[in-house]
């Protein structure tokens, strides 16, 4: 195999598939034989052209998993033939002041992956070896690419939370992230509440291990939060500011609230309520490689796996519009089947 | 002496000036001879009615010291002669979840001094035992007493912040609060920067310990603050929500913005600004008793001291026109001379 | 019922069965009708006389679960009927330094239950209300007095740990507290190992929970671990010092060693050891009341219970004896059943 | 100029003043000029051969300052000209589990300035680019020097403290590191309390800036700790662990002893005063190059400077044996004047 095959997007939503030549990968890099790649709301700032240079062609997806069939200068620790993982951040610089600090999370010159460079909807991702992370045993590849993403930012905000056991634990949103949460949360030893609109979403929050269950069209979800003892954490995952408002006051004292969803409507945020009981509200922002290799052992260890709908690597317009339809139960993988 | 004088305020701004009868403590409180008495911008909670029953009169203040002179039953840990100071909160319940948990500053079923229970704004005090802090030598009375609210409020802020040597600081507002944030900020070894309306207080948050000053009707403070860097913590005293929302992108990655102040606006917050950057926005409110011990030692060792007027305490209805008009300097004090 | 009936303990070991009147609580404190009193280890400071005053007898027993019959004057949060536990720490005094700073379990004033005041080796037990946690329901009062002492102490060192999903966390003795240490350890989402002395107890303690097991008696448990990769965390529940020596090097980086046992012989830290990988020892001592409450409700929730033999009250000084041997597994649990 | 002088040092003791030509850097590497290098007790290493190979000659010296005369590849952060510091640690891996998580000091792959790869005992030193930490004006080189390992190794210690303000923090040895602690401590806010043998340090003590001093040859230092209240905080110095075996009870429940000194006698660590008062025993170690510029910028603003005594760099040896003797006062400067 001398080529492979990719979807491009240019512009807004502009797919093209797309023949690349095989090269091999640079100093620093490795590349990937691509097996599953999770389709992920964030899929949108490449998609729809809210990137810096739209008109530069680019392959959306970050949450890839696949085997790595070569490596480049310098890489001393990943060889051929390892299962790899690759989310979001597709590789820390090292020398700006957060990587001193060893907050690579926030490094200035960062990459992220089919966004500013490739990403996997693709046959194949060149990858710098500092964004890897080794997939264990005991998990498809499917099943593992949402975890990249969509996994790691949930586990990582839970991380924020207090560890006390049996602390009350809200979730907003049951989709892509907060399906995810919810199974963490309840694995934690957290008792959980899951926040969504409508009633439909309750039987199955119970399932993934929810206590309890808001209607955040029905009731107002701070006040129900109240009635319930206040919960002191709430996870936030819906892409919009003025949903994660009225979640404010059902913050119990000291509690926080860890918004990991984005929204173009700010959050309007009273300073009595903030004052008066001591709440904090923190943004979060996905994970390290080495968190989504702790997140993965978890995962396997305690039976966490995504909900998923597979659709081949060829689907990958249709599996992006089903995802963005909010109809996928709960994330699209796509399958890069190779000859 | 069988009587005393107090200032009782009903409704909105009905001040009199009343005798009292001098009697002895309840079980578990003490009476106090009052020194001092700061006025705070907070008095206008029981100055212009904004309390649970404003047709009860109260006596306002909470910035309070004096001398013991009587204990009431059950009370072990003090003793008449003791110099002491009352804030805020006027005792904790003890019982209640977050007593429980030693979180007494969230205490669900606690008084408010000079607010639901008669303050300082009087020659005499009663107060609940667990309220008190004992006043060090080396400070007088008058300068200790904006210490026990003003003082510890930004203490308690600034103690939440990541004690980074060097790290940047800003103080949103110089006022009561204010004032005080900036002298703590510079003590404990960050680099200070002052955030105010206009240019003519700069030269006061230089003499302050400031190491720069930000005019925040001349330029934008969020992106000031970022040419300087980003800040790794704001303290936000400004009575007003709207006033904190530039402030936000001026922190760095991980940066906290401590909210002390109070308004009626809200802060309308970013979530790609908080998410992307990992922020995070913390409401702060006072202390307990034995902080303000500890920040009182602190500041009689670190030279901190409030910039205060005094006035007599039958001015008190003067004093207060004073302090709301924004033109103390920074802090007006009682003196409550008795014969 | 004007009496009732109580194991006393004078000098060492001089069980006594002696009938005592039953009078109205004091000021502050309730009257319990015991159901259930576990047997620990550290009875050993009341029955062996190693209290302050050992020739005043004493009634042992500090994992105690009953109801509440009676309540004395000035105690609102508490009604009689309701189920009730008191562990070790017999009532905090609230005028001390660390109780002004919420630290309770540092009280420097505090009674201890069974040991400088009357236990529940008893029909009926006198405890200060700010001692007492509810006992949920869904569990029986056998299987919850143990929790009361051992496993609080389990859970809250277990707290103090990084809440890394994930982590390596060894338990070091499967006795009273280490085999529900392993069991909270599991449910928290630790990787959890267990270490003990023999081959007897692996198969017990991967029932539990535990993933891996060390024979200390066959292998150096520190060189162990290490070979595992280094546990993150370490609870050393072992009544002796030297035990804990090699556990050090079996610490990853940054690791942390959360003590409970203790011991008359010392452990010995080698400070290179402590030093060039940054490792952490601490000790550690019960929780607070409330602490206990989550305690139980995590219990039931996760459905963490003590293995318990069960015996009447009236065999207290046989179920000591058996206790101490060792041969217990793991808690024997004293039934008081009234007439 | 295209060779230059250094001192190797090979097997115990034996030093030789070597010529050495001068290369380009390697890849990721900067050539340095060097002005300064502190003498620190750790060169022990290096000098006595207590290191993997001592037959292999070394250059000792690792608290070097200089300015970058060379750039390798790859290098982009760093030019030619910068005033840099080089401390202990010579640079991280970035690939193992301590690098990935962020946590460079516990790198598992990393070499020792003056002990495992050549240091600076020299006129030139070749070092790795990410262990360079800038140098800002407002300091000498000769100062600055002993700031990149005693000063750094001091306040990474004290930063592990609480930050509460006026809590008590000791210093045990007032050394090369512990006249620096003192002085920082001091600087952040505590009460400080020396701790040395001997009553003639007392007075230099005073002038650092501790509040008290305690002569552990005269008094028991944790009795006189627990005297004063008891340490929040205690940093241990010296290079003596049965020296820190009775600071233990001198901490105050919650306390932390900060261990930085290594020797070959282990700390004798009794479970009862650990356990029972819940404190904590903390290896501290160095820090990292960013660490070294907050560092640096705090002591500059802080006037936070080392005590020296500055030796030519043709001396070392006699230098090397003055530290060694303990009559320094407290730290000996090697200047490399160069032609």
């Amino acid at each position: 195999m001398s080529t492979y095959q990719a979807f491009e997007v240019t512009g807004s939503r502009q797919f093209a598939w797309t023949t690349r030549e095989l090269v091999p990968p640079r100093a620093g890099h490795v590349r990937i034989r691509v097996e599953s790649c999770g389709v992920c709301h964030s899929d949108v700032l490449a998609v729809e052209g809210l990137r810096p240079d739209p008109s530069r062609p680019v392959v959306p997806g970050h949450e890839v998993v696949g085997t790595i069939d070569a490596v480049g200068e310098g890489v001393r620790a990943w060889q051929v033939g390892e299962r790899v993982g690759v989310g979001f951040l597709a590789g820390h610089c090292g020398e700006c002041d957060p990587c001193r600090r060893g907050d690579f999370v926030n490094c200035a010159d960062q990459e992220q992956t089919g966004t500013t460079v490739d990403g996997g909807y693709a046959e194949v991702l060149y990858a710098r070896s500092n964004a890897l992370a080794r997939i264990p045993e005991g998990i498809s590849s499917a099943e593992a690419a949402p975890l990249l993403c969509a996994g790691l930012t949930s586990l990582s905000a839970l991380r924020q939370l207090d560890s006390r056991p049996g602390s009350l634990v809200a979730v907003q949103g049951i989709g892509g992230l907060g399906h995810l949460a919810v199974q963490y949360a309840a694995r934690l030893g957290h008792r959980v509440v899951a926040i969504a609109r409508g009633a439909e979403k309750a039987s199955l929050a119970a399932s993934l291990g929810a206590d309890d269950y808001i209607d955040s069209a029905a009731e107002h979800p701070g006040e129900a939060l109240a009635r319930l003892g206040g919960a002191d954490g709430i996870v936030a995952t819906a892409a919009s500011g003025s949903s994660m408002t009225p979640l404010l006051t059902g913050l119990a004292p000291r509690g926080r609230m860890i918004v990991v969803g984005v929204g173009t409507d700010p959050i309007s945020v009273s300073t009595p309520d903030l004052v008066l009981s001591t709440r904090t509200i923190t943004g979060s922002l996905t994970g390290t490689p080495i968190e989504n290799e702790d997140n993965l052992a978890f995962s396997v260890r305690h039976g966490v796996l995504p909900l998923i709908e597979r659709m081949p690597l060829a689907e990958a317009p249709k599996a992006y519009e089903r995802m963005m339809s909010g109809e996928a139960r709960f994330r699209v993988v796509l399958d890069a089947v190779q000859a």
